[in-house]
Parts: C-alpha cells; sequence; structure tokens
C-alpha cells in the first residue's frame, strides 16, 4: 500500500476557518497531525498521523487508523495488540491542518507500545543541572513482551508495533 | 532569524524510551510537533511545532515559543495578543518525536487566533449527506480585528497572526 498524496485544497481561508466544508491541509508526504486524547479523563495519549485514506477508513469505521511512518503503511491502531480506539469525537483546527480524536480504548486499555496508557509517561524538567525526564503515570499496564511476542519490543527497537 | 537545524540524536533506542536523557527528535525540516492543552480544563488548545531554539527559550524562560511555519520565523505566543502561554508542565513521548504542554493562558485566555479559547472549534461528523463541520465550544472570546487591527484576520488570510 502506498502512501496516497492529497489533492490542494480548493475552499478559500474564509471558508477553511469560518465554514462548515471539511477541507483537511495534508503536509507535502500527505499527512496531518492528529493528537488522541481519552474521552473518560481527557489525558493525552498519543500524537500520530493520518494520510487520506486513514482518515476515510477511521470516518468510515469510526475506528481510528493512523499512517504509520516508520512502517511506512496504513496502520489500523491495537490491530496486533488488541488495544483499539474508538473515535468518540472528531475535530479539526482552525486551518485545517491538525485533528483531535476523543476516543475510548478498547482491550486494557493501554495506547503506548510499551504498555502504558498514555505515550506521555516522562516530563521535562530543567534546573541547574540541566534538562532530564521524570517518569509521571509511568506505570505499565500491560507487559509488551507478551503482547507482542518479542523480547526487545520494550526498548526501543520495535516502535513500529502499535 | 534562520530555522536552525537539529543535530542527529545519539541515545539508543532504549535509552530514548526508557531513560531520563532529553533526546527531542526533530524532522527533517528542525521541527518537533507540540500539543498544547488547558492545565485547568485539560482541553486540547493548539497544535504547533518548535524547532531547537524555540524549545530552548520555551524551557528557559517557561513560555511556549513555537516556530511559525507560515512567516517563518520564531514565534513567541501572544507576543502581539497579550495571550501568552505560562508553561505549568512539559512532557514528551515515548520516542521523543512530540511533545505536550500543560500551559495557563494569560491575557483573555484565547488561544486562537480567531479569538476563540481553543483553535479546535469545530467537530468533523460524517452522515449520508458526506461529511462536514459542526461548530462546538466556539464562542469568540476577543474581537480578533480589534486586537490584530486587520479587518480580515478572522478570515484567514493572517493566520500568521497569532
Amino acid at each position: 500500500m502506498t502512501k496516497s498524496k492529497a489533492s490542494p485544497r480548493k475552499a478559500n481561508a474564509a471558508d477553511i476557518e469560518e465554514g462548515t466544508a471539511f477541507a483537511p491541509k495534508f503536509d507535502a508526504d500527505g499527512l496531518v497531525a492528529v493528537v488522541v486524547t481519552s474521552a473518560e479523563t481527557g489525558e493525552v495519549l498519543m500524537l500520530a498521523h493520518m494520510n487520506s485514506e486513514a482518515l476515510a477508513r477511521t470516518l468510515e469505521t469510526g475506528e481510528a487508523q493512523f499512517w504509520s511512518r516508520s512502517r511506512k503503511r496504513l496502520w489500523r491502531k491495537g490491530e496486533e495488540s488488541g488495544n483499539t480506539m474508538c473515535v468518540v469525537e472528531m475535530r479539526t483546527d482552525c486551518d485545517q491542518d491538525a485533528l483531535w480524536l476523543k476516543v475510548e480504548m478498547a482491550g486494557v486499555g493501554a495506547c503506548c507500545h510499551t504498555g502504558r496508557k498514555s505515550c506521555f509517561y516522562r516530563a521535562v524538567r530543567s534546573g541547574k543541572g540541566g534538562t532530564s525526564l521524570t517518569f509521571v503515570d509511568a506505570e505499565k499496564v500491560f507487559d509488551p513482551e507478551k503482547v507482542y511476542g518479542h523480547a526487545n519490543v520494550a526498548k526501543g527497537t520495535l516502535k513500529t508495533q502499535d
């Protein structure tokens, strides 16, 4: 499956910002950035990308699909882990170059391939000693080795697993 | 001011996902995607980008700065409108190619250049008649024409204003 290129938008600027026509703006790679939050808690779960096909399938099925930049293929979130995402609401922003999905997680409710609920499990903190990361809300909900069957999935070598 | 290119990361995959070293992954354009939420309400306010300089200045000052892709320059959010963002917490994701800022808004508390609290003021809805947008949480907090002094700022021709 190849990455589909989006055709140029035809809507004018006023329509894009103040109209009701959906005219998503894909970037040079045919992608739009998508922020995903939990419909239940409001927590940011992940930031991913969609091409036009992933967007169309998400709208059609109600289940979140993305374009995996690392695997270079369409990616039904949770296709392997069972942690799929049911879209409760989709929003777009003022210039329609970003999407926000509010989702309900299926499976064990963990979004991140490392086994955690959210991909954002570390805070960036700066001080006299420089800038470093602190683990927050980092409890693992599942063991990625058991779910994906790869010993090194949680070590970053298999980030392409969902 | 030119867009600064990030140097390649030196950390290995395991360190990137499970370590405490901050090693943000900038894309080919030297940018990292940043989702901004309200520290008060949890609402997604905007999705923007930082280059390494914007990130460094944000960490140094505690006030959100971005790289404006349309203006091609560093952009201190609220520099014109007064609606600046005080960073309460910054997080990064598993592979450190995205950031999440929880912010407190200054000024009148509106993030979007159209005068609204959030840039995500329209829901994408699909039905028998196709896919269209519905305004939600779309009340204007300020009049962009008065704030920016341009008659067409809210019509999309001056999206580059913050």
